[in-house]
């Protein structure tokens, strides 16, 4: 026996749209988005693979794009747990800006370390900032553990906890599990189960809208497969190669 | 100190649109039904109603209300709890009729009995009927307990375990739960919030969209105010003489 790990990064935000920092900022899917979560129900109807239980982040672009792919599925019915460790890497400063704009202000190498690097998160984002969420009723039991500020390595740090206790108990019991989260928590999922190196994983980029599909074996959780499997390899690979040029 | 209930009849469906029985066939909601749950979001804005967890039926007319309106509330990231005991009435061997039609071939008393008598049931429906549910996965667990049709006595039986068990546990732990379902799920609430004869249930009709506030007392879960609160009173009383219409 396997245990089934499906993994769902959302479609097109409003402000991937734009080009703009969002982490934790709780921007809506476009109209494209909402369509590349309906394709990605599709393909899991198509792959016969039906979701018994659904986790998504405490993010708006994560939750719709779950939604729309369970309903295209026919699993809009299945149980939900939320939980804000899945959420988006928190860009600090950045959010809210321009990345071509901000690609120009500090040039290529800072530019590339804050979005790629392991472990430099850019500077913190100012509490009383319009893009700040401190004050936010969902994020109001974190206390110390807010972030201001996150570089990937965080994003797992805060990440793993939830993968232990809320993810992996599920994929015990027996559930088809669903992960709809973003491009950075998802990262630092296929990092944990692929032992992927710290330097190698800035190399690794998730498109948005493609169930990517592990086979995890029962008694250790390793992938049977390294780097799962997409149910549209092809699409999956032109949309990575994309995501890799963003703000060039 | 009080709990606060917050009961949501979904919008239009597409079946409410053609005046079609619809029961448990999942049918989707309009563009108008998805509208009046947006509005329902906003009326709770407007009410300072900050729903703390939701509950829903296993029907996408309910989830994607339930989804709507707390995405209009900034609420979109609140736990979410499902049970088919919220599910709408089973409507047995009328699912799928038309509701002028049965009225016509039917004449008005038996129409009005089964629409409206407290224990007449329908006909059962047939487990290979093209509306029947037997062999959804989402009931796969229900065994005896799979309706083929029922009255409003037989919703009311299968709803309480669960107000008991689901909801009331998430009152009693401070929740402000909202509970986003269906007419005669949320008729089998009122009637036992409000202590409604079963001759009298007969009356009482819930419009679509327009949320219903009860404040409960801490000791008994008994209303403050019998009938509770609908935020926009005037177009709930509108709507609810509409729906006492129905197939006239």
């Amino acid at each position: 026996m396997t245990y089934t790990l499906i993994l769902l990064r959302h479609g097109e935000s409003e402000w991937n749209a734009k080009n703009l920092f969002t982490g934790w900022v709780d921007v809506p899917l476009t109209e494209k988005g909402r369509a590349e979560a309906v394709r990605g129900g599709e393909q899991l109807v198509a792959a016969g693979l039906a979701p018994t239980v659904v986790h998504t982040s405490l993010q708006r672009r994560a939750i719709n794009t779950a939604a729309l792919a369970l309903d295209a599925a026919e699993r809009h019915w299945i149980p939900v747990r939320r939980s804000w460790r899945l959420n988006e890497r928190h860009y600090g400063a950045l959010q809210g800006k321009d990345k071509k704009q901000t690609l120009e202000q500090y040039g290529e190498e800072q530019f590339m370390l804050w979005r790629r690097s392991f472990d430099v998160p850019p500077p913190p984002l100012d509490d009383d900032d319009e893009y700040s969420q401190v004050g936010d009723p969902r994020y109001a039991d974190l206390g110390d553990e807010m972030p201001r500020t996150e570089c990937l390595k965080d994003v797992i740090a805060r990440m793993l906890p939830y993968w232990d206790g809320g993810i992996v108990p599920d994929l015990r019991a027996g559930h088809t599990v669903l992960v709809a989260a973003h491009g950075n928590s998802l990262r630092g999922i296929v990092k944990h189960l692929d032992q992927i190196s710290d330097t190698d994983i800035a190399g690794l980029n998730i498109p948005t809208g493609m169930p990517l599909v592990y086979e995890l074996a029962e008694d250790t959780l390793q992938p049977l497969k390294p780097g799962g499997d997409y149910l549209d390899p092809e699409a999956a690979a032109a949309a990575a190669a994309a995501v890799a040029n963003q703000g060039k």
